[in-house]
This record gives structure tokens, C-alpha cells and sequence, in this order.
């Protein structure tokens, strides 16, 4: 698990531990991973650059970190590319944005002290100076700190959000999700079958919907890769959808995304919070390839009088308490269960994220730097 | 105007007339247009058939109506073509679906009497048997009865509902809205204009450009014709919305949609109730080309965070009356203005209906039958 044994904490503490203790210190400098280069489809090794730099002293109302754990999620793809995507582009040359959890090592800022932990957008880095006020305390004792970054953090808000917000789940209907072992779509389907849905999910590979049955609840769950179309992903999900399907929560768009549209039933929810499968597609969306035509799709919205909502969850971040106040405890109790796969070392970062890019991650996908 | 002359109202009266005086009887036979075949693309006179049949007697708890006035509507194409569309499918060799203005010739319904007038659903036919109960009493003396087709009828209360429910106006915002002079576009920029947005329509032809600003206030109007692609649509469109769009309503497809999306502010909603620049495209979508790809529109709603609904109105007609109150009086007093397309006789009613889905029509299109 991501809990972290004591002792390691101040491994890594560096030369503003204030109360230094004369132990070796193992950081003068910090390493980030840039954006090299931007990448024609899917990211290699060489659109990373590896740098290091001297650990940043903290302005006022800035606290300096630690990285122990980064977040690694499939919209950092959009933000290789030039131009709008979710959020602003990464410039070549800027360190890669990432949120993460981190220890603090030196504190310019009131009600921060050495050792608290904080979640931050700290990139990928293994330091990184911030203001106190963009970052949340964390309690090591009250949830393994890995959980702020999947299960309560952002993929589970954004899973949590999307579906009550958008998906407007009532009982006896039948929701779909893809990525349904990711942290997302486990959340998706695990709230899902909990308000007494039929949740069927979707993931690449017969181990990863082996868990989303076994271990999240799914009904039932496909392999996208057994299917070579979206016609026959179709006719095999019509099978385990008797009744049509009510919300079709969309987090990878492709073939799963045609599949699904001409089951949807009339007054169906689609909330839409990312599209992976076509990331790597020369940009986000720009010439990625469907089957689908536009007056299909557009037809299906009209005919079905579905609703269909974009969002990103950043804009919703006031309401992260009361998220945390309903799951926090449901994953207290393993009544809500997650998955966190967790790669060794800031310098298998690219690697990891490729990956990720790729579906052969299983569960939240985490660098454990420290 | 629509409002009857008196006196037009028995000519038609026929052999069910309670208090029959002796006159000549003009109407044994009623006449009915239905669908002889299936269109292939754009429908063609030969797609109709005429027909006549007795003047059916009412059944208890029925009306026979002889029809006044026939509402032509982009919808009905959809109604063309086999499978499901927004409603079912029209057999060949059924009678035409249409909304109409009818005088009640025959009573076998409590409440209802012979020269009441009844808003129903009577088909492309002179005259109609009808329960009593899936009827409106329309009183010629508070608005033309045209009007129940039309500024207060179904595609007024479409542009209502559509705007006000999925479209969220907020005053200084930016609204486009195509087929500004029909029906349903010219009731959604009034709206909007006396919510204090910016309207700009879309149309076609110069002619109907100038009434869109003229008569109904637009801010500005865009002659689709007068572009050659959706590229050079979107080039004129920005210099017409230069804070972006809020608020897209959705009713034709096509290159309107196309020029439409990149535009799309963050948070943008678009009401769908039509398509029907497509609907001739080898059924509703169908066959019907794009250049926009599946990827980049539905990428559109997610880095935009857009709220897309379909709807159809007929899920709605429990909040007419809210629609009539909020409505009816500003009809009434000329703050909002409507143009009608009256065209005379039923068997013009295909040729009538071709040039409605060519875009030939000015204004709400109705067909005069008496």
C-alpha cells in the first residue's frame, strides 16, 4: 500500500531541515522532467528531457517539498501538444505538470511546519517550491497518502462528480464505463452498483475485467481488445446491456464511444471527462479516426435526447469536501475499493506514462520518488 | 393574418352538421396525402399519394374535424424514413402525420361542439377523427389560429423550452441560432435579445438576413449561402461574436455546426432540436457528410466543457401553459414578432413541404386548407 513506513520521512530532507542533525544530505539537488520535444502520436523516451537544479529556497508564504508520490494521468497527454487542450499547453523546455503528494522540508509560510504533508501541483520533480495556499494538509493517519492522488483525489472526484452531477443515476438503470480497473471508472462503477444500477464495464484485457468483476462489483465487464470493430464490441454489448444503457460515462471515446451511442436509450446522460483512446492521435482528437461520421453522432444526441456534458474538475474543487465527506469513509471501510499500481523512481516517469498512454498500467498509476 | 372571416365556418360543414339547414354539402369525401414511397435524398412529388375516403363519423368520446390550416415541419422528413427518428416511422401508405387547425364538424365528445375549434394532430388530410381528449379548444378571438402552429404552437414552444431550460441565457452573453426567420429560430433570438445577449442569426439568402435584423432584432445575420464552406462561415462567424459563443441552438447540422464549435466559449450550451440540413442526406444522418471528424466535435465538448442536449418537445407539452403565459401576451402586443408562409391548398402541400427542406419558405410554414 501507499502508506509509508516511518523513517523514511526525513531521508530526503535536505539542507533546509531546520533542525538539520548532521545526518548526509541526500539532495543539494533537485531533478525535474521536462518537455523535450512535442510528440507526433504516441510519446517516447525522447520527449523527456531529465534536468537537475538547485533545491529552491521558499518565498514568503512558500513551502519547499519533497516529492514521495506523483500523480501520473492520461490528460497530461493533451498538454504535450501546442494549443488549448483541457488546460494550458506545457511550453518545450517547462518541467512537466503533475499533481503529487510531498514532505515538507523547509517552510516560509504560516501553519506550515517541516514533515506535514502536503498535496500540491508540484510536477515532475522530486522538489518544488509552492505557495502554501494552492496546497491541501494531509494526514498520513487518516488514509494512505497515495489515496489523495486516485481514490480521493482528483480521478475519484472527477468519477464521483461526473456521475451524480451529470449521470443522474437512478436505480434499476444500466450505466457503462471503460477504463472500469482505472481510478475513474472503478469509482464510477463501484457508486454506480451501490445506488442499485446495472454497471457494465470495459477495460483492455482479461485480467483487468477479471477485477472489474471480482473486485469493483461490474456485472459484467468486456475486453475491448477481443473486439475488432465497435460493430462487434456492439452486438457483445448488447448482450450483457439487455435494457439499452441509461449513462455512458466517457473517458475514452473511440471505439468504445461508437459501440455504445446506438445503444443509448432515450433520456440517456453522457457526462464526458476524456477521450484516451485518441490522445496519441496526433493531438487530441485532431486526426484521430472514427467510423462514426458527425451527422451519426449528432443524430444519436437528437433522436435519444441525451444529455451530454464536457467538464474537468478542476472547475469544481469547492465541492471536494463534500465528496470527501460521502467516499473518505466508504473507503475507510473497503466498502469503495481501488487498485494503485506504483512505478519505482522520478527517471521512470516517461516510461511509465507511455504506459499509461498504452493501458498496460492496472489501477492508478503512481511514481513513488522517495 | 390567420383569423377566419366569419361566415367561412360552415361551408365546410358536411353531412355530420347537427343543425344541417339545407345547404349544399361540400365535403362527403375527405381528401388525405400520404406517404406512396420512400424518399431516396431529397423527397419528390412522387413520394406523396392522394387519396379520398368517406368523411369518417365520430366514434363516443371523438370530434370530426375539417382541417383549417396544416403545419408544415422540418420533423416530418425524419417521419419519411424507416426506423426510429425523433417519433415512429410513417408507413408507406399511411396518411401524413401533421399538426393542425381544425373546426369541429361532428361531436360525439362532452364539451365539445359543432365551430369549436381544435389544435391536433389531423395529418396531411381535409378532414379527421380525433379522441377529444388529445385536443386543444383553440378561441379564434384571442390570436389568429394560425398562431397555435406556429409563434404559440409547437416550434415557439420548442425555441422557448429550448432556450430557457438547456441554453441558461445569461444578459452580455453571445447566442447563435440558425433558420433565424422560421419559427423556432425567430422566437430563440427574440428571447434572447429581451434577455439582454447578443443574437446572431443564421440564414438563407439576403433577403431573409435583412428581416432576421429588421424585424426581429438580431444583432447581426450570416447568409450560409454566401459561404462556400464551413472554414469561411467561421471566419465571418467570429467577426460577428468577438466575445466567442455562449449559447448555440442547435437546428440545422451541417456547416452551421461546423463553424459553430471551434467558437464555443468554456461552459457553452447547445440546445439540439434539429438537424435539418441533413435530413434529406439519405435519412436523418445517415449518408449525410461532414468534414468535422467524430474526434474533434466531441473533444469540443470536453475541453469546453459543453452542456449538448437533444430534445423533443412532445416530452414537454405538461409546461405549455407556462409557455402560453409567459409568451401569449408579448405575441399579443407585438414584442415578439412572427412570420407566416401560408400556402394554399392541400394538394400543395408536398411541393409546399420539398421547398420548406430546401429552405424556399419565409417564416413558419402552413398550409391553408379551407
Amino acid at each position: 500500500t501507499g502508506r509509508l513506513a516511518k523513517g523514511d520521512t526525513d531521508l530526503h530532507a535536505g539542507p533546509y531541515l531546520h533542525n538539520c542533525n548532521g545526518r548526509v544530505k541526500m539532495a543539494d539537488q533537485m531533478h525535474t522532467i521536462t518537455l523535450a520535444s512535442r510528440p507526433t502520436g504516441a510519446p517516447t523516451a525522447e520527449n523527456f528531457g531529465h534536468e537537475t537544479a538547485p533545491i529552491p529556497t521558499p518565498e514568503p508564504g512558500e513551502v519547499v517539498v519533497a516529492v514521495h508520490y506523483m500523480s501520473l494521468d492520461p490528460y497530461m497527454r493533451g498538454r504535450m501538444d501546442a494549443g488549448k487542450s483541457y488546460t494550458a499547453a506545457t511550453q518545450v523546455g517547462e518541467v512537466m505538470g503533475a499533481g503529487g503528494v510531498g514532505e515538507v522540508i523547509a517552510s516560509n509560510a504560516e501553519g506550515w511546519s517541516v514533515g506535514d504533508f502536503a498535496l500540491g501541483m508540484f510536477g515532475w520533480a522530486s522538489h518544488a517550491a509552492q505557495p502554501a495556499n494552492t496546497l491541501r494538509k494531509l494526514d498520513p493517519k487518516i488514509a494512505p497518502l497515495t489515496t489523495a492522488l486516485g481514490v480521493l483525489g482528483m480521478p475519484g472526484f472527477t468519477g464521483w462528480h461526473g456521475l451524480m452531477e451529470y449521470g443522474r443515476p437512478k436505480s434499476g438503470e444500466t450505466l457503462v464505463v471503460a477504463a472500469a480497473t482505472g481510478p475513474v471508472g472503478s469509482m464510477v462503477g463501484q457508486l454506480a452498483k451501490s445506488l442499485g444500477l446495472r454497471a457494465v464495464g470495459i477495460a483492455g484485457g482479461a485480467d483487468k475485467c477479471a477485477f472489474a468483476t471480482q473486485t469493483f462489483g461490474f456485472d459484467a465487464c468486456l475486453d475491448h481488445r477481443a473486439f475488432e470493430d465497435a460493430k462487434s464490441l456492439r452486438t457483445a454489448l448488447k448482450e450483457v446491456c439487455p435494457d439499452g444503457i441509461d449513462i455512458y460515462f466517457e473517458n475514452v471515446g473511440g471505439k468504445v464511444l461508437e459501440a455504445v451511442m446506438p445503444l443509448m436509450n432515450a433520456n440517456g446522460r453522457v457526462p464526458v471527462c476524456g477521450m484516451i483512446s485518441w490522445y496519441n492521435a496526433g493531438g487530441v482528437g485532431a486526426g484521430a479516426e472514427a467510423t462514426m461520421t458527425v451527422p451519426a453522432l449528432w443524430r444519436g444526441i437528437l433522436v435519444n435526447h441525451l444529455s451530454v456534458q464536457g467538464f474537468i474538475i478542476s472547475d469544481f474543487w469547492h465541492q471536494l469536501p463534500e465528496f470527501l465527506q460521502d467516499v473518505a469513509p466508504k473507503v475507510a471501510s473497503g466498502e469503495i475499493k481501488y487498485i494503485e499500481d506504483i512505478a519505482q523512481g522520478l527517471e521512470n516517469a516517461p516510461e511509465a506514462f507511455i504506459g499509461l498512454l498504452e493501458g498496460r498500467n492496472k489501477g492508478k498509476l503512481i511514481v513513488k520518488l522517495v
